[in-house]
């Protein structure tokens, strides 16, 4: 679902020209248009359908043409060893894989949340390699992150509780049965809650030149998937710092701008955070698409009872591209405005 | 979908015969069979289609003979008005509408956690009434203090946040169109996250003899609808007084029998709490009919990060059953053995 | 739904302004934002959201400053009443309602099937109406003619067998409760199949100056609601008079157009009939808004082994868009450039 | 999903006792417990659970200590092999594999429709096997010979129009992807449609001693999945030989009995055909149940305008129950009373 993404997000992109696609060798040979059964709204880009698809290896890719930067949806052990290799031989990875997430000098990036990490890269330059690795976080992460930035640099913040309701689509085509899932809950993702934890700590933490320190809140998340296709909705529990009204943190968020933002990068939702007034939003169904994906929406922004200077909201993001393909896309905006690559 | 599982429940009972069904003018007249389009699994009940449908009202039911206890699954509005005179005229009432539930002389029962609240109805006859009111919790809610208790009375309790993914048959057959939650979350229900914060405080709380306090930990909710048929699944985050393992809490919840359970009542699941160890457990459509419907089911019991002395779990229950007429039918027993009716 | 779909439609056309929105007494008054709420896919378009609701009657329509011609989506024991009214004080009325669709003087339209049937219309003035009423077909029927049109044209038709798989938007917003399609199949739709039966062998009649002769081959439909947002899928076994392979139906489906396209009408889809080769198509979630919604998708050409000269083959539409709100646009559009209105 | 249902069925059944159990080799020396993940309601029976599983050779099976009969839900290609290898060696083998269905000394059974059939299996001893084997039909196609025997008898039929809306648990539980399939339908089950209509001929065939002669009548199929757990719900257009009201069509069903009800098989639905007044049944979720999912359920029996001498119903059958495991139960309890087995 996220390599699909990538292709409709790059085919017609300002920046980026789709040079070259890359996937397992049962696919390899055959034109994109044949390996691809096109699973998203619209039709597969004209282009990307007569593009042939080769082997996922730096050979391969340099057979091609040879490509600036390489986005990456592979499997986390598939990724492990061939971003690592496009990394060495000097071409950069955006990718959306866990591989190298939690290593210290690979930065989990959201461009709207911590642009400054991306500094952290040069220090991939002690592994030997050419390039470097920049990774997007898991997408339940993203979107609790970016709810989360405003509020942590406003209020400050002490603990988190998120509850999730995540769509199927973040498993891929064939993640979740439809025997498993019809008129059913599923109140487990493996690793899923671990990554949400350890993640938003290291994307909210500090970059101090040469390491990144990782915030100083808990976390604590508890994941469920439901009978969505697409659009991660999370119950989330603040502790702040300083208490704030519900009203004073819609309005925190509904100003947020981030880095992408500024810089008119191509990829950027004119609002990152959309705040709905309804008593019954977000909905995935309806919002979703809010920024063509890549904004995420607030709502049911409450005071709560049960934790000190506590709040309480719902947010909701499409999980495949805020949460996947759109960030990383987003992301190599960023690295080309920066001049990274 | 309440009034039909009460029909269900009480067609072959071992204390009760069902001696009249009363409903809106609309069905008065009319044989139950053709009065109510029956919705639940198994056809209904020989006996109770046969019945003739009343008016709600003490003399409609009086005129077919009248009934030693009446089960009401009235809307709030009507309940108001009516539970009231049957109350008044001599008949006990065992509802599950919320009108009187935060009364200070009406107990809102749960079988295994409250029994001794039943107390409270004494002070009932202060306002000129010959019998008494019992109610339900919110369907919610009841899910939630079952799985509480034993904790509560092992460990302590300081905060309760809880997180719910409901099934649409809450809202009644008509409640929640397909348009509205097909591939979709409603992150909202009207006055429910109200409804758990108040009635779980009351229902843990203490009866004093002339008054019950109400339990003093914190509780905050966050209600959601999901697309399933039955079965009220929730993501609890607990913060307890004394430090325990999941392992411990998992033992006491297994272990945990009631009133119901020691009285031997019908209705009374063997077993009030079943603890699932699988990682994927519990799920609406696999575990809502555990104990009959009567149990709830808890899984993935795991310590928290974010808390203090912190737990996080899941527990599901059968939403129409245990936590609207199963437990009406099993505070009725409890009311046949403690000679209150 | 389909009201919603036309303002939608008609909120930026090239032919018509949305001057007036009307709806029952309780939303009279209020502006269209507070009175609606917005069910279908974007926002709710600006200009549309700041009109003034008025009430359905023609003096409250005129009180607004009149318009040129009606698109009604009411109830049709509403629309009896309220369209006529409109024809009679000189307003044309392009209707959904299935109120006057069977009356001899009122066409059925599908632009590229039956576009000569307009010509019915001047037969109302008998009514002592200064304008007209035209009427859309039900959703179903105007997806199976649209397949039907250059079958009949090419081959001749005896027989036609239609077994449907109809979305829930069919019923309106509330129409179909989650209860009772969740996990289901409800195989029944009041008045469908007669309206099926009745309305496709008027639409594909022969209009003889002063009537319309029905077509004379034969319609069976046996109709089913499915688990499906939007998108009728029709599965239709066909008799034809001229035996015909699969792949010749197929090419005479493929190369049909019909007078929206010839005359280039701005919501005419490019392609009336897209024909998919891939074995598994249509379906409803990946090929509804082929042509903006307004092209009927048809797959699984195949011989019929059960009838003489048998052909079978399954089509898809949008059935708020094709079947409904689209098709009294394009109606509209056509009845502009014939110069009726 | 069929395996699960035959262990469930045969786990407390009068006539058989579960000996052993074989699987793949991926799961062979487990415990059926740690084999099989459970999905079917209920939980598994505690005497399966605790065999242990076995690979699916004759040997493996008799070093358990034999059986006496063999239950098979192989995929056809292994039960190609691995069949044929039992009936040789001596074990009847009643299958749910589409293998040896067409195979003309193999009969494929439903009880109730053509048990004289069974007689065709003495010609297997002309292949060298000292046993024998006995098919299942096609979930589907069960469901159809079911209702359309009684009427062939009383009636004569000479075409038959039928499309599906089959339950994804006919494809198994990784079958079909909740991506697929939800907001969706799927017009189109591989090789379905030919195994409907060559399985129906063959069954409703006449048995002349040493052959099985198929039935002269017409019958073509639409198939389609639609969303629903369990239940294949079919509208079926008939041309009956002689005419038939709808009120005499439905008598002749509802008064059909076979040989599993006149020899009390225990398996056997006491009605084998229910149908049903109501305008809108049968619906799976509602209707899949009757007979313990023996039964099928038959409603919306009308005449057909298309058709001479046309009636048209919708008839609906458990898919996993009757159309696969409990047939096969059935038609083992079947060879047992005639003394095959």
């Amino acid at each position: 679902m996220v390599g699909q993404r990538l292709v409709k997000l790059l085919s017609h992109h300002e920046y980026f020209e789709l040079a070259v696609v890359a996937a397992s060798p049962s696919s390899a040979g055959k034109k994109y248009r044949e390996a691809a059964h096109w699973y998203i709204e619209g039709s597969m880009p004209e282009k990307a359908a007569e593009l042939r698809v080769v082997e996922t290896t730096v050979e391969a890719v340099k057979r091609e043409g040879g490509v600036d930067v390489a986005f990456s949806a592979l499997p986390a052990d598939v990724a492990l060893k061939v971003e690592a290799e496009f990394a060495k031989e000097g071409v950069p990875v955006v990718s959306d894989a866990s591989s190298y997430r939690m290593e210290p000098d690979v930065p989990i990036l959201v461009a709207e949340v911590n642009p400054e990490h991306l500094g952290v890269v040069k220090l991939q330059s002690k592994r030997g390699w050419k390039s470097f690795i920049v990774t997007n976080p898991n997408c339940t992460t993203t979107v609790l992150v970016m709810a989360l930035k405003p509020i942590i640099d406003e209020f400050g913040v002490k603990k988190v509780l998120v509850s999730t309701m995540q769509a199927v689509s973040g498993a891929g085509w064939s993640g979740v049965p439809s025997m498993a899932i019809l008129d059913n809950v599923i109140p487990y993702i493996a690793k899923e809650e671990e990554k949400v934890q350890a993640e938003s700590l290291k994307i909210l933490g500090t970059f101090t030149g040469d390491s990144i320190k990782p915030a100083e809140f808990k976390v604590s998340a508890s994941c469920h998937r439901v009978h969505v296709l697409d659009g991660h909705t999370e119950a989330v529990f603040v502790e702040l710092k300083r208490g704030a009204s519900a009203q004073e943190v819609a309005e925190v968020l509904r100003k947020f701008k981030g880095k992408p933002q500024e810089l008119k990068l191509p990829t950027a939702p004119p609002q990152p955070i959309v705040v709905k007034d309804e008593p019954d939003r977000p909905q995935p169904r309806f919002d979703r698409y809010e920024g063509g994906g890549m904004a995420v929406v607030v709502g049911r922004i409450r005071e709560d009872p049960a934790l000190d200077n506590g709040i309480k909201f719902v947010v909701l993001g499409h999980n495949t591209i805020r949460g996947a393909a759109g960030n990383a896309v987003l992301n190599a905006e960023l690295m080309v405005k920066e001049g990274v690559i």
